[in-house]
């Protein structure tokens, strides 16, 4: 690689958005069984009576996970769970995954089996099959790379393209809680690093614990939406926070929109986190991210079907593009909504 | 993850094998459409009319390649093509694939486009399709994930088990070669690197380096086993040497074999390099491995088929299993193949 550095463009700079065009810009298509390649949550393949969807995960130490807190077993489990949630915001359902791993010569035997029996454990309670991957040595940290494979009718398949004006937005279960779960873990680092003895506070704190070391994907809700006779009108999932969510459906769908604070849904667990760091909740639900929770549309014809479902919440409506994205306060006030949950590449 | 290492089992006293036993001992499979899961060059997943293949790679630097004498544009292309090698081997036609990268910090844009051109330039010849993805920070190196798709009538995929006593054992192309090229960059990086302005000499060897940095997956064999009427009884890509291969086929097909040293392909190109490094260039074939060739049986009865083939070569047969898988050297002794290939792990 050339060492000219000053002629270079920084990948930071590019933003989410920006290196996803540099990287798709000069991709052509070349088999009509493509029905969807780079673009939505996963690649759809059409092979005549079903098509696959397929997503894929590259999840990477220091990044990604932190094993000072992730046990092994939980970061196999977590690692496919991201990309079944892929396959579910295709309003389809995962069947099989591949997983390769990268291994430095820290971890022994134990450690593989860990990382296996949360990656089994997945499997048996999405109910997918593990059939093929790669293991291979690393120069220094763990990677886990998770490839799923779902299957669906054409005609259910739901993109992130398909939002219509005046659709109900709706998300599932409750947001904010993995990105409270990540504070008070890496609160709890830092005072076990600074203090001689100091064992980490972590009882009390079960739901948002949960919630970033073993989030679960949304299977049930697309039982319940099958079991309702409801199509979502578009569909996403929640992982990198609401904002960035919202904007990736209005920016493919060519249209705005109009959320409301009040109907965000936090759960108790997470305010009482962010009061005790003093911190605000809404800023966690909008951009915190790793909650898997699923972000959908739907006719408003079908809003009396879901409407007294706990499991899922109207929080707004597509409106006209030139309105933009906006969520009105409890205050009142009308406020832009910004996409800031992808900073990974800013903060190296 | 547990400190306590005095308990824990080192991972490089598994081996290849078995590592893969304690990765697949829990795996159980669910679905009737997983015809094929962890065990051969790829997972098959029936369709109905047609069975999807999916194979995946996890490349690694400092591990899979060293970007010191690598061009970015070739390790893409590479990524690519090692994966393809495996559609192929299950003789399939490959369709799709994905691509994750972790990169560091101290790649910029440019680089990330030599990376995609390489990729998109193998997508081209190839006639394969970039569906999907994951970008992401990695702390230290790059590593790059891909998955391929491929297509195949259930008929006509080559399994690494099907092989029978008396198949005529061939393989394609030369073998040896991309090993040669490595000892050679190897050499001149260690000059470069003990030598204040001493340059890498790689003129003239540009055969056994384009082997090693930008190797090709074999199309075009089976596009002409097709075209002759040929369905190899078994078949696998030669990705870490002809000796680990033969013996996965075998172990597979639970047979032996007999291979003739004076059969086995190799350029001259890499017996003047063995020569020039005092290396044995037979022991390159065997056991030096990122040929991508492919080794296939094929009944006794195609021999007339192919035996006029210039990039296919008959190295021997199909034996009882109680042979053992020996090969017969050009003095007329006996040797038996082992598995040397695969010491990535070993190595560390």
């Amino acid at each position: 690689m050339s060492e000219n550095k000053n002629k270079l463009r920084n990948i930071s700079e590019l933003g989410e958005f920006g290196l996803i065009d540099l990287i798709t810009k000069n991709v052509t298509i070349h088999h009509k069984n493509t029905v969807m390649g780079i673009g939505d949550d996963a690649a759809i393949i059409d092979n005549g009576k079903l098509c696959s969807v397929v997503t894929t995960d590259l999840l990477v130490e220091g990044i990604h996970f932190n094993l000072i807190y992730t046990p092994l077993k939980h970061l196999g489990y977590k690692a496919v769970v991201v990309n079944l949630s892929d396959v579910y915001a295709m309003n389809a359902t995962p069947k099989q995954i591949t997983v390769s791993i990268a291994i430095s010569g820290k971890f022994a035997v134990e450690h593989i089996e860990e990382i296996y029996e949360g990656i089994n454990l997945a499997c048996k309670h999405y109910n997918v099959d593990l059939v093929g991957g790669d293991t291979s040595s690393s120069m220094t940290g763990l990677a886990i790379s998770v490839t799923a494979i779902g299957e669906a009718k054409k005609e259910d398949i739901a993109y992130r393209s398909t939002a219509n004006k005046n659709d109900i937005l709706c998300v599932t279960g409750d947001l904010g809680a993995a990105y409270m779960g990540l504070q008070l873990l890496e609160r709890e680092k830092e005072i076990f690093k600074s203090t001689d003895g100091a064992q980490p506070k972590l009882d009390g704190y079960d739901y948002i614990l949960e919630r970033q070391l073993k989030p679960e994907a949304r299977k049930d809700v697309i039982e319940l939406l099958k079991e309702l006779k409801v199509k979502p009108t578009s569909m996403i999932d929640i992982s990198d926070g609401l904002s960035s969510e919202i904007l990736h459906i209005c920016k493919k769908s060519d249209v705005g929109c109009k959320i409301f604070q009040e109907k965000i849904p936090i759960d108790q667990n997470t305010e009482q986190m962010a009061k005790e760091l003093n911190m605000e909740p809404l800023i966690a639900a909008l951009n915190g991210g790793e909650d898997y929770e699923l972000l959908f549309t739907i006719d408003i014809n079908d809003l009396d079907k879901i409407k007294d479902q706990p499991m899922i919440h109207a929080i707004g409506h597509i409106a006209d593009k030139e309105h933009g994205a906006v969520m009105i306060t409890n205050a009142g006030q009308s406020i832009t909504l910004e996409a800031q949950g992808w900073n990974q590449m800013k903060e190296e």
